[in-house]
């Protein structure tokens, strides 16, 4: 382990969080607020920490795959920590660890809250918390990497880490120019958003925090009632539709630019996910026919919905603990679907279930007609081995990750219902789950253990397990018997960068 | 596809099922009651299907992995059609599919039931309702096989794909032998039970009935109040050791037959299934304290429960509905996680459990020490990728169909922990769910289609999916183009009878 390494990033990562603290600080100015303190200090002694691991670069720059998945994971557990301070010193938080509850449910774009009320908070407070959002969605080392590319070209382990889904593909040689335009799309898409916004009438302020809201699919509102507040068929088709643009592989955004257009058509994770929602949002438009006067209110109320769940934002327009089984069921099974590989949403991811599904049909042939040679094939190229074992694998984990939370979290007394979907909203960042943890209602009747098992829940779902159970193991932390480390690349999807 | 040999062992599954309705005619007739007709009918009707397919050896015996896993769905579908005669004939039963709905349960060893009140039927249908569980737990084509051996002695395409588990060692080299061993095993066990029930005060018939209902681990009942409405501790031991007893897998009672002992000992699954089992019991019982007055009486109530769930059996003693959260939640995570390989249990088997965490643990090392080589080693033999793959994709369909017929189950309107642990218990073979369908409920409230449903649901959890599927699939029932059927072995654990 190169502990060097790890450290120095840790800094130049606190550096750029302490700069991001600066946006919320001119807000909180702008608007002649009492939080100026509570930016200050985190400020300072973010640069301040930053600067005393981050200014020197050591002189071995090596990172393998195990320093890459550590320095994911720390580094998204000491973001958190800093940026939880702003809410600590506010005064408006009623403990540390809501805090930190709070700040992990923002980077993971989750969006669940701890607070009862948020229309009283100061809209600095207000800023950073969905800010948070937006920094997390694209990925806090993307981030980094795109305005500080490390030396050594070495920072492929980070980007792998990082970004959802089975696989990354680089989409041009250097790495520091991806995530440049990573960061490119989802600057001007946000924009985007922003503008519409505004045109129907919205304030800038809340059309920024919905912005930045649907941007990293997380879900934090300044409204009580979450879009809902504004009864406005406007916002909520705009809404409804820049979630599920960001719930698409950024790489198509990419291919566009490219004029590249036929992949995009071809892509076969887009067709899946967009017929996934359009079934979806069809059949609970039905199944509300009782609930609202006309079909297109079931439309315009099942497509936010749809929309909100599948990217595992968590906006919503209605109250849906109120709506049939039916309806909650379908909202259910897709918080586990979750967004496409490569966007900003949460969820087992939709690349990975088709993965499965191929796979497993594979499978079935292959106990029908034992010779007949078959490969899956997955976006027009067959997969190999390794990756579909990945799959399987994170596929188990994740069900068993899932299963021991619940056994956890049910030991706080609540209902099953409650306790069920407020793991399966955290894990997959969602947000609202049913019952106490309903679009109305909120995670502030869990108790500090049970917050921090949900924040923890919460990472490893935005990180994809790996990295998170990474700082669990003894052996990463034990020092090599010999000098030299492993120079090859590990079988997991994760390669040394050329 | 041989239809003549498909035909052929269905007939003869017929005519075997007909010789075991006499047994609950024979009762009924010792009883003097009025259920003479609704017997005689189903085993006339029977026999002469049975004889007319059954009679005549086809020229072709040749069986191969297809032809076996498409027997075994349909030998169940058939003898279950049939089976449900009796119930229909009767005149307890309001219609034919819940006829049918209680003899799949009964078959696959659910307990599910249809009826609100059983202490009104007459004894001969609570005993043929009970044998069911009987002929179920061990396996239908099992008996067959230990009745009638087939000629060729490729029978043992139909014992893999009927007995639980991911793999199935044959005890000697003669599948007939295996057969005859398996329920020779079986049969002793199962009138120790009774002899013990005796000795307690219990009657000769409801001895019978609970000892077919935990040694096939099905759960049906003659009483309301299940094993609870003794209220008798000795029985509650009694039943619920020997719950524990059917869920070990049946290799290990042959090898303490040849004195093997440390083979017994070494097993690791059984290892692990105790292990389980002691965990949950002492957790649960620590967790009810508030609930019975000694911690005795927790001890009592949580054994019977843990090992009626674990099992998959289904008795109750308690109303665990109204447990606090913790327990349930741990009952719901045991009947997932179900008995052992090779028992007459349901749920996934503790077997694949232990492949799917050993496989995901090695898979988390690997990425650390990308060159160790790593076996994953299971019952002291290296597991080859066949079997791990198999695992993997036995996990995948299994919560793919699980997550389908919830889906589809919302529809009735009930609540969502009726709709999840209806299918849970359905799917698992256990019985009792949760809330409408818990230990005091029953399953009468679903319409028609959702009582197919589930019934479905117990067939694909009884014989581990992939026949059910096979039943499922058009390229099955389609004519080979070339004469010469395929000669090597699929690679799916199921191999041909040398």
């Amino acid at each position: 382990m190169n502990y060097r390494m790890v450290g120095f990033i840790l800094g130049r990562i606190l550096l750029v969080e302490s700069a991001l603290m600066l946006l919320p600080l001119v807000v909180t100015l702008a608007y002649g607020e009492s939080a100026v303190f509570a930016f200050c200090l985190p400020i300072v002694l973010s640069a301040l920490c930053g600067a005393a691991l981050g200014i020197r670069t050591p002189k071995n720059t090596a990172i393998y795959a195990k320093e890459g998945l550590v320095i994911v994971a720390l580094s998204w557990l000491v973001m958190s920590l800093f940026g939880a301070l702003p809410f600590y010193l506010c005064g408006s938080f009623s403990s540390y660890v809501d805090c930190f509850f709070e700040t992990v449910s923002g980077f993971t774009t989750t969006g669940a809250s701890i607070l009862t009320e948020v229309e009283s908070l100061e809209h600095g407070i207000l800023f950073w918390r969905s800010f948070t959002h937006w920094v997390g969605g694209m990925g806090v080392l993307v981030f980094v990497m795109a305005i500080l590319p490390l030396a050594g070209g070495r920072s492929v382990h980070l980007l792998r880490a990082e970004v959802p889904g089975p696989s990354v593909g680089k989409l041009v040689s250097r790495l520091g120019n991806t995530a440049k335009i990573l960061y490119g799309i989802y600057i001007v898409l946000t924009l985007i958003e922003v503008l519409l916004l505004l045109a129907g009438g919205m304030s800038l302020f809340d059309s920024l925090i919905h912005s930045f809201g649907s941007a990293g699919t997380g879900g934090f509102s300044n409204r009580n009632l979450s879009v809902g507040a504004y009864d406005n068929a406007y916002f909520d088709v705009v809404i409804g539709t820049f979630m599920l643009l960001f719930g698409v592989n950024f790489n198509l955004y990419y291919f566009l630019l490219l004029r590249r257009f036929q992949e995009v058509f071809r892509s076969e994770e887009l067709k899946v996910y967009l017929g996934i929602v359009f079934a979806s949002v069809m059949m609970i438009a039905v199944n509300l026919l009782r609930f609202y006067d006309t079909f297109l209110q079931c439309l315009r109320y099942a497509f936010f919905q749809v929309s909100s769940i599948i990217t595992t934002t968590g906006y919503a327009t209605a109250d849906f603990e109120q709506w049939p089984s039916f309806s909650k069921t379908i909202l259910v099974i897709l918080m586990f679907i979750g967004a496409s590989a490569g966007s900003t949403g949460g969820g087992i991811k939709v690349a990975r279930i088709v993965i499965l599904c191929k796979s497993s049909y594979r499978d079935l042939q292959r106990m029908l007609h034992p010779h007949a040679v078959t490969t899956v094939r997955f976006e027009g190229k067959p997969l190999d081995e390794k990756t579909l074992r990945g799959t399987y694998v994170f596929f188990s984990i994740y069900m068993g990750i899932f299963a021991l939370s619940i056994l956890l979290l049910s030991l706080e007394h609540f209902d099953l219902i409650t306790t069920f979907t407020a793991v399966t909203a955290c894990i997959n960042n969602i947000g609202p789950g049913l019952s106490l943890v309903g679009p109305m209602g909120n995670y502030s009747g869990f108790s500090d253990l049970g917050k921090l098992l949900l924040s923890f829940d919460m990472l490893v779902g935005r990180l994809e397990i790996f990295p998170v159970l990474m700082l669990l193991a003894p052996s990463v932390w034990k020092k090599p018997r010999r000098f030299s480390p492993s120079k090859k690349p590990c079988p997991y999807e994760i390669e040394e960068d050329a």
